[in-house]
């Protein structure tokens, strides 16, 4: 555990030094204060992780882990587990979703393989660093050895540590793997004091029959692994490496890392929200360096923002997973950065201040 | 009325012949049907009002229109009426937040001066179209006459009409005026079956004194012009004159002229909703053009668009007006477009489709 316990060491809580000056500068700003509501949120935010009064442009990039799920032959899917490559071979070459919204917001988009059910080595722009062919099937024994999930969450520390030394402010999670919505409700099941029937969901698109066979896999799972449930305090790694993904450690590696290196971090959907959920239960201070970007149309996600206290900068049905939410929601963290960055202020502008406020009281 | 009635005879319901092939062509591209929620929503609305079946990508322009409002004698804004004025040149130099917004997302921004209770003749930059200086205080008075209202009115069709010929394919609406959330709030009032509680809010942060004597404003105008309420069934250029505002009135004109030429229209807050519901009252199949950015923080707003059965694309607490809300969502329009002009399809990526799922019943 000695790479989890480092890395972790290295994740401080966020200085309160700047947080005074951060929000004069953005009360400033000619606008009734407060008017860009969760944007002047946002940009605070921002700033603090980065300890910045006046943040520079964040330099983007996004990870989109892939891998493949044992669990799938319990029939809890609407696709065929091979879509799994199918789709890294689709990104690879720039036509899936996550590919048009990177580069719409001008975000550096990057696929690894992590944990791939076939042999992708021929594939050219591709990260490869697979860990093992899909994960075991979670109702019949661990998805994973605990020194695998090890392995996978160093993938996402590494990567991080990579970023940091490209420059990279703003970091994005996603994933593409059938199956991984099962395995991110078993561990929210666990993760969480929260019953299954709140967070299981219909994936990619289940109906009613497969929506029946996850609830017997997840069970099933949960009880042969013997983790408690409903209470939220099982092991976090135990979890992981039982009823988790690839990916899913991945993911909670680049999120670990990325915090480490004072890199703002915004979490895509249901299953990279599984991973920050992983990051969070390791290290809780985590939680300041994390960005919502979406309400996944997924069930459990709405009880899992619940649980977190966060509300998301998106609310558009998504329900995709690759990043595309986190791609899309880096757009207004760039435009709360240019709020901070280019707007006027009042003495600046001229501009005359409030009366009869509600701040001031009654005039 | 003979310009209202020439611009609203120029209005078509949108043909339904291409709705199937638009459809279709979302369907197949790789992602799970409906899995980009209300993106696959928006673009599949932008594309039947352009007619086509993968659009072009959207030309963008924003107009924000200033004008000040005679109510603000009443004590109904937290902001004195000169900072319309002042925000104009903030404006004009550019340094408001819809100018970062602008250029963030590539859109074009003009501002309008329709209305602004100054002289504002010698700054360059502003489209001068003065009707007069604010309107009339509505409680003691009609806020303007009806051929004023018609003139508001034809500067909006005039600049539909300048933006069409320049190949704009997608509007947005904006607006700066002190005192404007007070005439916004009577006109839905009157034009929507709600009571005025549901509707009247602070605006840019009035205090609690601030909003009764909104309230006393608001009941005293609708009075004084024997405007039927609860109903929603007056006629909308009656309340316009009487209740309205100079932006308002330019923001109906420049919505009627937008969905003559077959122009997307993004509708921004509170008070851009008013103009919408102005010209959805004139002429009801102009709500096929239109789409609502973000859902404002400003209490009515949210009464308005259940009304109109509308679910906006941002909820981020905005109450700034200006066009920032408009123009932020323009980027999302763009990335549905985008969506479906750069999207590979399932068959030309060679990847498998769905099992077990909802659409086709138990596996």
């Amino acid at each position: 555990m000695t790479l989890i316990d480092t890395t972790i060491r290295r994740i401080h809580p966020i200085p309160l030094a700047l947080d005074d000056a951060i929000k004069r500068h953005i009360n400033d700003l000619t606008k009734p204060v407060g008017s860009l509501g969760q944007l002047e949120e946002a940009g605070f935010r921002y700033a603090r992780i980065r300890q910045q009064v006046i943040p520079d442009m964040p330099v983007k990039r996004l990870y989109t882990f892939a891998a493949d799920h044992g669990v799938v032959e319990e029939g809890v899917s609407a696709f065929p587990g091979e879509v799994t490559k199918q789709m890294v071979s689709n990104m690879v070459n720039g036509g899936a979703a996550i590919n048009v919204f990177g580069r719409h917001v001008g975000c550096d988009v990057r696929i690894v393989d992590i944990g791939v059910n076939g042999d992708l080595s021929e594939i050219g722009g591709l990260i490869h660093r697979k860990i093992r062919h899909g994960t075991g099937n979670m109702v019949s024994g661990p998805a994973m050895h605990p020194d695998e999930m090890l392995a996978a969450l160093q993938v996402g520390v590494e990567l991080a540590d990579e970023a940091a030394q490209d420059g990279v402010t703003l970091m994005g999670t996603g994933e593409m793997g059938i199956g991984n919505t099962t395995a991110s409700a078993a561990l929210m099941h666990v993760l969480l004091p929260c019953a299954l029937d709140g967070i299981i969901g219909r994936g990619t698109g289940i109906d009613d029959a497969g929506l029946q066979r996850k609830r017997t896999a997840i069970a099933a799972a949960v009880k042969r692994h013997g983790l408690t449930t409903n209470k939220g305090d099982e092991d976090p790694l135990k979890t992981l490496s039982t009823v988790g993904g690839l990916e899913i450690a991945g993911l909670a590696g680049l999120i670990l890392g990325s915090a480490a290196h004072r890199i703002a971090i915004l979490i895509d959907g249901f299953i990279s929200s599984a991973a920050a959920l992983v990051a969070c239960r390791l290290c809780p201070s985590i939680a300041d360096y994390l960005f919502f970007s979406h309400l996944s149309a997924e069930r459990g996600h709405r009880t899992f923002l619940k649980e977190m206290g966060a509300k998301p900068l998106l609310d558009l049905g998504f329900r995709l997973g690759e990043g595309t939410g986190a791609a899309l929601s880096m757009s207004l963290i760039d435009a709360a950065v240019k709020m901070m960055r280019e707007m006027a202020t009042f003495s600046s502008a001229g501009v005359s201040g409030e009366v009869n406020s509600v701040d001031e009281g009654a005039a």
